[in-house]
């Protein structure tokens, strides 16, 4: 394979962000109901033009700092049209297991017929029984419709892509395609594989750790966790989602091309609100982060490095008095990280947290992407010289992820630490 | 490989049982607590040494009317005596993905130390890192701990291997190795196949569908819903956890090799009281049936039955208007099935099906075992002319589960239709 | 008592609305959290500053329309500085039962040195423990903090102020003081005695049914359930919240004043979805409605009339083939209502119905107000020839109430059936 | 009226036991089915036949030990024998708020067509509509029949008088009438007040609080969190289910009798399983308890006493340092209490817990009744000198209570501390 024609690699959480994949909302959020929400791990429906409104906007501004943005919708058609690429996809996706004997080579048929573009819009925003045209054979489809929930779909919706940070992660010069703990999310990270086979943009990185076609078991994780902080030094939230079976292998995968020194755990607290690392911990310049204390204090650090023996990790405990905030401060050769907490009272911040208050994605040192509807904590970081430029979050919002999750950032510089 | 000393199969639901597998009550229950109880299925924590008490009777009854009995733990741990058996199994469930790096040389060499009984009891009743001996690798065992749930455990607790009924079933000559709905449950299959691969009872047999190396998507089977009930006919419940994809491949499988002539779909009604079929539906002798109306009213059926071409199944949807009871009577050339209700007023009928009224398991035509707790529908079965043993089912059936999903059969006999 | 200076009464559900009670969204708002938003019945939290905003926009354009606009806060200001009004108010609020012994004197001190509109503010927002003045009674308030949820406010907030229309409703020329399903709304309808009690606008006014210092156990209303639709009929949602207790207590009342000749009940189908007969059916013109199917489908009608003797009420079954629709039509006296259903799809319809697509609230007749977001239905009501207002929905739809819900007429015309 | 024949009082909870109230399961608990029991607050159904003969053995025992037993059915069929007390208790159950407008006159016509003891069953076991004979008024029984869930009944079944030791308490020479937390309970204090104003053994007792004529708020009490542990001391439970506003009423009550000088305030854990007190913490002799740690570590501890004045109560914090335990054996001149925590490993303790291990009830001092079930806390009172008499839990454990919960002392003498 060819490499890419530039040097894909994320070289920190701040640096000047140059190339960024999204996912803009569309027919998977159209298939939102308030009975199959929870299924598809969203708290509530979405007004789906106005979401895509508001994530135009964003992209758009990110294109008017000169970022290249790529939409995963777009990145998939182009794939699609790669030769092979079309079938290796189908060959994986419509099968017995999951479109069901007796509708594998009409629903195929049918896929085949569209052009990219529209085939890439129903393996995001996924395949009812309902969208096969009228003549498909009849007992099958019966069948099929008695069925229930995402079992109503030969292929499923995955409106998760939304949040791109999740699927894949570019740690410093590699990238990883994430075993995602959610079922209803996996078939993504089989997406983001044809990308990385198939598209010419893409094909030739280098993939630290992860491959959609084998089963990971207990080994997820999720890229809301997972932070390239600079220093060879990787955070990594270990969570409902992520795993200590995957974190360790990725630092073993890291130490052992020398990618990464450290990685530094993030034991978080067994509560629904920390989901991810990024919903209460991220970088807003070189030594300042937002933070929501509730959770963040509850947090237990450990480092690991590599071993003597260039194989597998050492694992320091760092004790239940470490600050995880000071062990990050001391890994990046800082005396201090400066800390912004989610503003406002009892009732304000835990609102604001769960808002996304916290959840900032960086443009370069100390500006800044949130939702505008975190008045509060914005100002906070106005206050401490942080650029705030705000995304509209009435509609993003209510899957519960912010700027950070809903963008993958592909290249961005080092800063110095 | 040998095939089995004697003829292993699976003729009817009601003809002389003659060999069965259960599950004794054990370690795994032992690790269910009113916390992690729900993830790993059960309503209720059990008094352990009591639900083994009843257990160990109800066993013994089957003995005592020359059924040949054959207990998981044992079965197993007579496996794992054969060269080659643990290594294969450890391989398997020893692994990065799941015991984490840096934890699997010693998890290995300490359960390598083990007499093969000690062994089974792990594997089936999990392994928490508080089992480990107290001079294992501090670092990881912290990280370990700092998980939760079911992955605080290096080996997962397998609690429902106390229904044997769902991982494995026989239909006529040959056994499906079924991929089980929820993860929680997956390696109930992988202990079940190494029993099929190495215990010299069991290897050779045939093996029409199934195998849980593999990943099978939205393609799961339980047990609990598929009923050969003769006459070349097997019943399969399509419910949460039997999906048609997967329903549709066994039968094609069955079909094709000529072990059945047409499989009835019961499409069960979309509510939590109706996970698998044999919760509210099965046989009490050749034409009689025990069932819930609630449920059983709402099922919708189909008739799959083998192509011309003899590649793929037929599908006959059966309309709103038929029931599903007539169906299956006319399938085994019957004018009609007789039917026992669960008994008493709606209160009652709710209560004895949650407590698995419905749930009986032929010895022999007209004999069955129920739980004893359900004794208005047991009366009414006696008063049809059934002989009713009863099972203990005071802790026996906190688990949502009764004598028909603790059996697996494996020789049965046939009945004339 | 004086009567009210203009006489009050609501004559149908789409003549033209002359007067209305709103309460803007505010402090109580402020209060909800991830955690506490369920208790008080909210599925998530809001951007109270937009909120407002939107609000005051939908007050606006009522106001426009020459509609006369009173909002609670307001109202209860001015209520509050009646004499007599705040003590008869605090005397009922501020007890040992609700604040707890030992800090009665003092927070009934703090609150009475407050002008009227910040007292009205804390009586529909809620007294926190924390906001107390710093010297307050350490020991009480440490026992205070130690609680929970809505025990740790001294006065409960009430963010369900923000639906009107369920805490009084008028029927005719007359209200009611409705007794509310859940406890965390009962002081609702007491603020709005001590309105009907004091404030010279509303003193005077024939009260129905209903005093919130009696206990009416299972007799439980709500406005959002209770149509006035005019040729002496009122429409009754039977639901969870609204219970045939209730219903037959004020149809009694009312057939025993002549107020009313007829009230048809809609027994709502045992479904979530279906919490109050507004959030699935309401008039859009004189006979339009708009409705969801998938709900209205199921509903149960019977009709209630006055007995010959005048004391109680007399009740018809409609059956189980009659469309509750019909029903209605012929008690208008029309042939038949023209139907607008949600619009869209299978998920788009249930998006719709839960973003209050059939919450319209009649300006006058064939002039609604509705949420923005609901495009698709919104469509169709134009189609038929409605003309349609949008209200901005993005927050103060969050509540799961829409502009029906969120309005209290007091004065609207009749129209001619 | 008359005061009892002997003196009433509970003067520890260790003291030779004399008198106490129990009530055996029945009709409420055949009511219990899968839909409604949470609604009922019971976890899951009971076979009601096995839970009447072990809750027979209990009394049996108790009786056998020279405890007068009363039993509640008995009870209230003694007390509606009584002139006045079936139309004073009828007068307040069978009202429109309840039974619904034109089913009150037949209603009572029945019930009042019954002997005294079925009627006693139907107050405590609940009157379904389905219970009413076949000629009763069709259309206002077929909208009851519309409505669900608890509202389908004419009067609400009470399970939950199953555990007599929330509804009333004996503390010291006098009796509370207790306001429970939930709706679905707070007819069983009606009940007792029927017996406490009518039974001849009853009328004339001290009640220091409580009327369940009266709306209480906040203020909710239940036995299972209140100890009158000896000495002028009260134990409290600062819970769900008993509030700091009945906690001070109760207290200030006390004290201005000078029936007690202290009550210490256990502030319990946010923590579903932290139920009542008694759940996680009993005495099983004079210097003896049994408790969960992993619930009362977090305790936080108030003490409070009368003011100079001698009108309401003194708070002091004993603040985040003092143990629970410590302040109780302070309060009691004991050097210190020995603990018996829950035995077993962290799975093992849990579950313990749960099946009601710590919820033991004295019969004397160092002799207390508890579950069967749980062998290990049971062994580790016995080792510490404690004579165990075991109970058969597995039916009547289902609601999650114990024999402290399944008992309401109503003489029991001192000790000596």
């Amino acid at each position: 394979m060819a490499a890419p024609s530039v040097t894909y690699g994320v070289h920190s959480e701040v640096g000047q962000l140059r190339k960024v994949l999204v996912c803009a909302p569309g027919l998977a959020h159209r298939r939102l109901t308030p009975t199959n929400a929870d299924d598809l791990l969203f708290d509530d429906v979405l007004w789906v033009e106005n979401a895509q409104r508001d994530h135009a906007d964003f992209v758009s501004d990110l294109r008017s700092h000169d970022v290249e943005v790529v939409e995963l919708h777009d990145l998939l058609a182009e794939t699609l049209a790669v030769p092979g690429a079309q079938d290796w996809l189908l060959d994986r996706t419509i099968t017995p297991n999951e479109v069901g004997l007796g509708l594998v080579d009409g629903t195929r048929a049918f896929l085949e017929s569209l052009p990219p573009r529209e085939l890439a819009e129903f393996l995001i925003g996924g395949l009812a029984t309902s969208d096969l045209p009228g003549d498909f054979r009849a007992g099958y489809v019966a069948l099929a419709r008695e069925s229930t929930g995402v079992r109503e779909y030969l292929l499923p919706p995955l409106p998760n892509t939304l949040y791109t940070r999740d699927t894949t992660c570019w740690l410093y010069g590699g990238v990883t395609l994430n075993p995602l703990y959610w079922p209803a999310r996996h078939d993504e990270t089989l997406l983001m594989k044809a990308v990385y086979e198939f598209h010419p943009d893409f094909v030739g990185s280098t993939v630290w750790w992860g491959d959609p076609e084998r089963d990971w078991g207990q080994a997820t994780f999720e890229g809301g966790d997972i932070m390239p902080v600079g220093n060879g030094v990787v955070l990594m939230g270990m969570s409902e989602r992520t795993s200590r079976q995957a974190i360790t292998q990725v630092a073993a995968a890291l130490f052992a091309r020398e990618a990464a020194e450290q990685v530094i755990v993030a034991g978080m607290p067994k509560l629904r609100a920390a989901m991810h690392l990024d919903t209460v911990f991220t970088f807003a310049d070189r030594d300042i982060v937002t933070l929501f204390p509730n959770i963040m204090d509850g947090v237990h650090a450990f480092t690991l490095r590599p071993t003597d023996t260039g194989r597998g990790v050492d694992v320091t405990d760092e004790g239940d008095d470490a600050s995880f905030v000071d062990v990050v401060a001391r890994s990046l050769g800082l005396p201090k990280l400066h800390v912004v907490a989610t503003a406002g009272d009892a009732y304000a911040s835990e609102r604001q947290q769960w808002d996304s208050g916290n959840n900032a994605v960086a443009l370069r040192p100390g500006v800044v992407y949130t939702y505008d509807r975190n008045t509060q904590t914005n100002q906070l970081l106005r206050d401490a010289g942080v650029e705030v430029i705000p995304i509209v979050g009435a509609e993003l919002g209510r899957g519960r992820g912010g700027g950070h999750c809903m963008t993958c950032p592909i290249i961005r510089d080092a800063v110095d630490y």
